[in-house]
């Protein structure tokens, strides 16, 4: 048993407002040195292609190759490291692979079929979606390879049919993660290379001899990577920058305490900025969870990224009722939010900004970051007020369907052409005007 | 008549290629002194609120106020200026706002609801679809002042349900341009500021004691309104950064020439840059175009414009088939694409990249830009391959929603926690375990 100084706060106490903002500080201050080497790295590897990537590789990996050839993974090699992983791996691998593909493929029909209908005069509107032709994923190498973002990456982009899926893996002096190759496999990766940094992104986003230029670059990655995908964005699509990973649980006393504090617990693993937040109008309650987190924290090998994180960015917030617990979330935006309630139902529509939302003392967030279908890549640092989880819209793109008929243009050739001139476009008036049948 | 000397082109020629790239060639450079000048002023409004906002209102615009609050049009300006407009442009603005509307209400049906279901165990996988709560929208002031953009920008965010929409536009001088005014009053601005550049962009993006913090800024603007919202990307949200306006022309010679040579016109009107291009399989219709493009020319009061741009980066293109002309389209991945041809439904599938499709003779483009339904705002310089027009989607985020079953957490858990004991994630591990009944 030893106390982790996990800050208390109480939202009817005075300095309540000034407490709750140092929690809620983060700050991804731009590093102007990053981004500076980050420029000069993509033009390098936009100039001399393959070769600034093979030097950056053997720079910054340890990692020497003849040719960029040397550094692909072929399916082979992916499915070698499939079939040796241990037989409890690859079930659990293909199980969370079936789990995933059935929920986006539910996303799929839901909201990512083309549509179209006739208005009175005949005129055709419709929006046709389409699955991005090729895309890129990230995938970060050493400590924080996880298996599961491979999936969670590339399952949404089989489901929309995009036509090839190309991975890069940061592979430091060699060291590859048969897990991560394994799910690579499994997951329907077409190719995979080798490489990562500034230079894997400049890579995919301007294509070189070897590796083909992709249309939209996903996966998190470090600072360096993060200042790529933000400069090469507009030339390639990007999903959003990744922030520190956060979880807010919602509590209203119902669970058992050691299941609240494990669940902290499981975000504060993740590393020392990730932030755990604990929302409950019950003091005793929060006591509790406070002796649980004391009891279990011993027990956990990465106890020492667990307490840092919690005792530097984590908090239990005592709230005067669950709505006001809610309007809290709502300022916060988390990234993973638990309504760990007996009544979830009730509070789950108040509830305006979440990546995604864990509903009942079941729904643990490791369940949701793993198997349980929607996907793990969610919106952090606030970012919930204004993006999405990854999903299979993020592989798709839409394009607006208009066949205007003979009567129609007669009605809109008026609006459009006294619009035109308002704007002094005449060409675009006349344009109208020509279908008029005078 | 006077020639107007637009490149030629045939994809039979041994040069194609290489003149090919050299008239898809556009860069976006990068200019770093404007970055490090916008990367400045957002600091400052970052630090200085209002005050700051006011200071560079006055240097770049011209525009001497006592406070930010002498900056915001009322609802009542806005309503006066509807009033003062011409009872045609009334009509016409109100006509295009009902159209626009319904198209993006349909699409709201189509793609912009939420869903949910459970399987098998019980579990409940779904997607909670919801507004933004506050937008800005950039409306560019001076000669590119479209209120169409006003409306197309602004009513998607009304139909998605956003709670609060900003508008912020540069009045040079103090000169308003009433259309503009007009056009906000109709689509359902709620507030409006005369600010525009980086500072407005900053203003919106951090809030200042007057401006609220927006959620996300879309619309239009210059370098340094472009450089601007790449740059707090991430604090909120963007939608894309828009480069020169795109036609292409899909032509089977079953058009009147001058149509489509209007149609080339009304895009290369915009400015030097824009970017028109006929591609046919028929000699002689090229020929018969080029021939209306050169009788009508004179009579354009836009005449120096259009010419600078066909002549500088326009190109009729003469392909071996319409095929050919689909695949070649493709490559260039079109803001607008008309397909007209008498059988547009027989082309249409081929084409994968486009931000508008407009289908048959009567579907000019100006249609579609003003009043059709659809939006204008759409996917330019070839970014067509991975992101799509301005939509409804643009205003709502997503939140996943799971609801584990006691009988679900049984099989989840044993699959999550092994992938997770993979990963070195133990607290993940036990969070799922502590859910099983043992």
């Amino acid at each position: 048993m030893s106390h982790v100084a996990v800050r208390h706060l109480d939202t009817s106490a005075a300095d309540f407002e000034a407490e709750f903002r140092r929690v809620q500080h983060w700050s991804a201050e731009t590093d102007h040195a990053i981004e500076q080497r980050v420029a000069e790295i993509l033009d390098d590897v936009r100039e001399r292609g393959d070769a600034a990537v093979l030097d950056y590789t053997a720079r910054f990996d340890g990692l020497q190759a003849e040719s960029m050839a040397a550094l692909e993974l072929t399916r082979d090699e992916l499915k070698a490291a499939f079939d040796a992983i241990t037989p409890a791996q690859r079930d659990a691998l293909q199980a969370a692979t079936a789990r995933v593909r059935s929920y986006h493929e539910r996303q799929l029909q839901a909201s990512g079929l083309s549509w179209s209908y006739r208005d009175e005069d005949g005129t055709l509107l419709g929006q046709k979606v389409t699955p991005l032709d090729r895309v890129g994923i990230y995938v970060p190498g050493g400590k924080a390879a996880y298996p599961s973002s491979v999936l969670m990456n590339a399952i949404p982009a089989t489901v929309a049919g995009v036509g090839e899926i190309i991975m890069v893996v940061p592979t430091p002096k060699g060291e590859k993660n048969a897990l991560v190759l394994a799910a690579a496999y499994v997951a329907g990766v077409h190719r995979a290379f080798t490489i990562g940094g500034a230079q894997a992104v400049g890579a995919l986003a301007y294509g070189t001899a070897t590796v083909p230029r992709v249309d939209k670059i996903t996966g998190p990655g470090n600072a360096y990577v993060a200042s790529a995908k933000r400069r090469v964005f507009g030339q390639v699509g990007i999903d959003m920058i990744a922030g520190p990973s956060e979880i807010l649980v919602l509590a209203d006393g119902s669970t058992p305490p050691d299941w609240v504090a494990m669940d902290l617990f499981s975000q504060a693993e993740h590393d020392e900025l990730a932030q755990s937040i604990l929302l409950c109008p019950d003091a005793d309650y929060i006591a509790r969870v406070q002796t649980e987190i004391d009891r279990l924290i011993d027990a956990m090998p990465r106890r020492d990224v667990i307490r840092a994180s919690l005792e530097g960015r984590g908090a239990l917030i005592r709230t005067r009722s669950m709505e006001e617990a809610c309007e809290i979330s709502n300022r916060i935006a988390p990234e993973h939010l638990e309504v760990s309630s007996a009544e979830p139902h009730r509070w789950e529509p108040l509830l305006r900004h979440a990546g995604a939302i864990f509903l009942g003392a079941y729904t643990s967030e490791s369940l949701g970051d793993y198997c349980a279908g929607p996907n793990h890549v969610l919106p952090t640092s606030g970012t919930a007020r204004f993006s999405s989880p990854l999903g299979v819209y993020d592989f798709q793109k839409r394009s607006s369907l208009i066949e205007v008929s003979e009567q129609g243009a007669q009605t809109l050739g008026l609006i459009a052409a006294e619009l035109a001139y308002g704007e002094g476009l005449q060409a675009h008036a006349q344009a109208a005007e020509f279908r008029l049948n005078r």
